[in-house]
């Protein structure tokens, strides 16, 4: 039976790092405390439905390679709540305190709207005992207008009124069950709100669609009292030549046209952010920066590959710098590290589910220890902050009040020659290097 | 002597598209009206200096291969003279109406603040004269604030308040010069305003004091009452690994954020377009939508190479499609297509430099024809248009009326179930190649 | 019934370049002589079955969206002769030559080798009589190996056996069914021929046996006398991280170590040579070089996307040169333009297959007219040629007959100082803008 | 005086993984026995002349910041004195064994073919001096065929005779040089062996020229005896559109072409790897499985930018896995690990050279401890060697020894249905955290 899926898996505990059994943390200890916060409230995993329990291995090329048993055979009540119950019992193993899902993932397929609400409720009634069954809680919720031929041109942004009504639905349903969930946040990833061709496109309706959905949304949580979050999660380009929500900068601008950057906020994937042309610790400080920082969804691409891999995070020097610029921002509030990653195709063992969570939980945890270690050193921020203390001189202090012309009378008449001075990157990535 | 460069090369004229003539224009015809608007007006062609007197077809990899005469020996004021007399001379040969410069690239060099601008004060002086013999205009002026090692770290951005004052210094006295010469804008490219580290820097910081040298860029230009448009250029990277005007939705978020984007606009590359993971067409489409299309640099990038190659546009399907955006948007008000582009290295025969150009020329000009063929052929837009016809109708309205409760109710009692409908997309392209 | 699925589509025929019919050639004219020789035997087109007919419109974020009438319900023996039958009157429809496909894309499902074999031949049973009704061809046959589960870690290159014995099995009966149908080529994709980590990969081992598959494919063929091409389709990535034969000199390597430089071609895609970093006439160009040219997949890849999107061709520029570079080489033998695309998964109409192939076509059609032109007219020819002049001049003959120290000598007493020359790409590209 | 230039800066030293001083060795411990086999000797770390000592911190976009005492003024004979002497005394401080250079980096600038003979003996018979001094040698030698105005075609691919006689002028002198200064490998980079655009190109003519030329270097090598392997050293593009030596499989089919994949090896860099859609442990890999690994290039590229950044190592997981490779491979003969790796322009400071040097030989000190562990471990060999264990047993022995039809016979009697078995990708790059 479905639910004895993972029966030959012991629970999964700290057990550090001399360990040398592969079922155990070897850097994830919850309740450690790190810069004054247990590691489990620093981090705040999650483990996602889609790539976990519902992707059964397909790709362009090919077919599921995973044949899980609740994957055999329609996606009927049975069998999603045979998913259900099975990814709570690995919620519970991994012993990680959050999960993320779409509408879609956990209900039984639906063939018309009535059907959609109905098998919807269902498998939210469940999710409700499940979580109080399991103390595991909501990161976040999301419906998924991407997957359903409907939704070929776009949710929010589709040229056919029906589909946008069919998506705000959707989306009504899914946040007002994120809310009665307890749910921390609510995402909305654009899966396909952008375009394939400007031949056909309207760029500047579909922009004012989706502010426009966007803002119902917002409206919306507020009619309803959710507290939570409303998160957008930032993608160049898959399915859609052009993704609209491109990335971070991207975002703020759209947020800043439609007066919501202070509603929403964004949730970043490391593998976007690569495919985008930054670093995944370039999105979070530019989110940081720009006062927008949400959630992580953690993977990593392929800097080989120029499509989605959604990897199981693996760089410890990665996540160190992504970690220090998220405890440079002041940590999560609402946000968690979602793992939105995937075992490969050939990891069709139910076992390598695990090995996945568990390298890219002890990842994260790695990254943050070290994260902390560099920052208490303060030989790096230090550095920096050298790097501008001339704006704290007197010369700065008066290029800080003067005007354009008033700035350019004192070049001159203090005949300046600015030298260059080191910037010390190789210097500071070796400080890097002694705590990764 | 050096005024006589070109002086085997006779002046470029129009002798349509049969003629054999390869120092021809077998396209643009200044006069020739389309759509209501000369040639010339609607596309405001600039050469630049730079590129083309200025490089000396060096590399990363290799010194110049030029060897123009004004090349040798040091820039003072006599080979600086040279320089600019030739480059009009070639502006005169071509037959275009407008050119762009940097401070650096007009003047002999200068060793301190005030021989900046004594240098610059004569070479403008100059160019004045030139303008007035030759009948040529500045389409903008711009100052290098990244060739001097000062700004290795950046101008506006830089860590050094003397930097910042330095760059003051530069613009205050370019615009004003770009004022005088009755330039048609003012053009800020932000070539070292980015990071080459995380690690040495402090990105909100240095955002901020971007934001506030552009505001003061802009409070100086309506001091002194140029009524140009302010431009900004975006690149994503190169030289830093990460440069602050990404894209043109970059430019957007933080024109917003600095409440600028009444007063500033984006000048779009080509290659800078492609280089962050746009097409040439998206940026100007991205610009038309946000309201702050300005003008053109002109030219393509190599799409298996990943740096800025800065060659000239030979693309007429890639120039027909911009032109279209162009053309979408009411076309140019202050802005130009200004020939950012530089003949290769091995190009190094004088004439290089008229096949580079005529072929950029007619190829935009190409473009310009082609896309008014298609857009008073119609059916594409109609096709477009016909896309978007269900918000007109009954549904499409009530959609626009409610709140997000509402539309999901609406969904709920009319039981809809969009079904996707073709984008005709390979129709549409088809269309497309029969104006090209 | 399906077969009358194209019911309301009349047959595609050449009607000029000013004729308005969007379902009409405008420039492929299959029996107007270019450069001696027919259109169509210039061209040799074909369509597929896998993108057109076996595709549902699925991507790797959503589901079916074409519902053709033999997609529903399983793929059983009457919806593979439904499919079968509407393929044949597309190809009919369209009046192109040839078709190609896979095993698995004409026949029913199979779950043994032993329905595998009789599904198959029942398959090749009504291809041979649907031949021979159409008048229409075979361009090329091959198996899929890399779409079933079985093949997740390869086929030939497999870790497992039995897998390269499955393999085996297939070729074998594919190879002998394109011979039985008159094939004038055998084709080899190595799908999943690659690694997606080193870890578990012992790349020189699946080499050799990579090589020893093909030799004994290229034995079998030689054995039942069949006379078509072998060749090889090169492909950097996708789906595994790295694909044994990323491009055409990577194939020519792999050739020479197994001793098969002589037995096997290249076939070329143009989406594939852009991904492995490479124009698409740059790979022709140098499988030409090399000496194994063999055919073309027709498409394109989009240039900011990094994925393999199989879209139809249709930049004439980009052809124009692909066939210079085909006449250069001497034009296809065996081999012919096979169209690897597949209409967008929003074009969903029936027509919308016809609009891709008809651009498809007369985007090559129009590249081949261009083409021919561009080398009548002799100037681009010529000055290549020029370039090279000094190797036939006495010096250039000196150096072609000494050893190192012999030429070294030559350049100390003959006090050679030699100067860079003009490449004039500039002046070559309005050349070939002249004939696009 | 220029050989103070690093007076204050101690010897650097190995001071172990607790040293606080950021001018010592934390991992590279030169006597420390690895696998039977000194770190030293191992490793076989070498500076380079052009990065560190020639190039002055420009780049296409601005002047040098270095302002290097020996770059003041004309690179006359005691420039280049002073630039030997203080790099003779950085390899000395940094106690490294080897070294590596250009002929021009070594010698005042010639204006002639006498005078580059000339110039560069005398640099020669200094060299020798400053090795016998300072006890270090010489990992290879090469002459720049790239930098000079004549090399802008190319040197053995230039279509000028004379421009490959000046090139095998460069080159007999600069292996008889590598020879006499006991040189252990001679490289050649094809700096501009490529092409810009094929309009202009004879691509089967330069690669015929380019195999001659190589067959030349390797005869003239065996004349004089020097016993030095010869290496090419691959690079996709840049500065040319397409280098000819495009990645390692590709120089390998050009080897075999010209019959010398038994005389010549590769030089692998790092970020060329990346460049060229490659990791760099595969370009490793590669190498190994077709006997032409030779030596490294180490430095690094930046994933988000698509030019050779030459940034120093600094990842430890990457440094892991290309160690092991190596390791596989057997390690270095004559090749060693050179730093082709240069400071950012914005770290002038001569400290700076020692951080970027000490960073990455104690990356690659620990790729090596790291990598040994891993071996010795066994857990990975061991898991990939079980996946092709099938081969060894019975089914496996069959299949090797018949033809295709034997094995698609024995598919079809043993009704084989091989199932898909887990590669465990997710568990192995867990293992590999343990070492790193």
């Amino acid at each position: 039976m479905a639910t004895d899926y993972f029966a030959n898996i012991p629970p999964i505990a700290f057990e550090g790092p001399d360990s040398t059994n592969e079922l155990a943390y070897r850097f994830y200890d919850k309740d450690r405390v790190v810069l004054g916060k247990r590691m489990e409230d620093h981090l705040r995993f999650a483990a996602c439905f889609w790539h976990t329990f519902c992707w059964p291995g397909s790709d362009v090329f090919g077919a599921g390679t995973f044949n899980r048993p609740w994957h055999r055979g329609a996606n009927d009540a049975a069998a999603a709540a045979d998913k259900r119950a099975v990814a709570f019992d690995f919620f519970t193993r991994l012993d990680i305190p959050f999960y993320a899902f779409h509408d879609v993932d956990v209900m039984a397929e639906a063939h018309n709207v009535a059907e959609h609400r109905r098998n919807f409720a269902e498998a939210v009634d469940d999710l409700e005992r499940l979580q109080a069954a399991s103390g595991r809680k909501l990161l976040w919720g999301t419906a998924n207008m991407f997957g359903h031929p409907r939704f070929a041109a776009g949710a929010a942004t589709n040229p056919d009124p029906e589909v946008f009504a069919f998506a705000a639905m959707q989306v009504r349903d899914a946040i007002e069950a994120t809310h009665r969930l307890g749910g921390a946040n609510y995402v909305l990833w654009g899966g396909r709100e952008g375009y394939e061709t400007l031949l056909n496109t309207n760029l500047g309706r579909e922009l004012d669609n989706f502010g426009r959905f966007l803002s119902l949304v917002v409206a919306h949580k507020h009619k309803i009292g959710f507290t939570g979050a409303i998160l957008i999660e930032p993608k160049p380009h898959e399915p859609t030549k052009h993704q609209y929500d491109f990335d971070t900068a991207t975002v703020y601008g759209f947020l800043k046209r439609y007066g919501l950057e202070n509603e929403v906020k964004v949730n970043i994937e490391a593998n976007h952010a690569t495919l985008s042309g930054h670093t995944f610790e370039h999105e979070i400080a530019t989110a940081a920066a720009l006062g927008i920082f949400g959630s992580i969804d953690a993977n990593r691409g392929d800097p080989q590959n120029g499509w989605d891999t959604d990897q199981f995070p693996n760089s410890v020097p990665e996540l160190t710098l992504a970690m220090v610029e998220i405890l440079r921002a002041g940590g999560f509030t609402t946000g968690g590290f979602n793992f939105d990653a995937k075992v490969r195709r050939q990891s069709m063992a139910p076992v390598d589910l695990f090995h996945g969570h568990i390298g890219g939980i002890d990842t994260v945890a790695r990254g943050l220890l070290n994260a902390a270690a560099l920052i208490e050193d303060g030989r790096i921020d230090a550095a920096r902050a050298e790097r501008y203390a001339g704006w704290d001189g007197a010369f700065g202090q008066q290029v800080a009040g003067l005007d354009l012309a008033g700035i350019a009378d004192l070049a001159v008449s203090s005949a300046i020659d600015p030298q260059p001075r080191s910037g010390q990157q190789e210097r500071l990535e070796n400080l890097v290097n002694r705590f990764v």
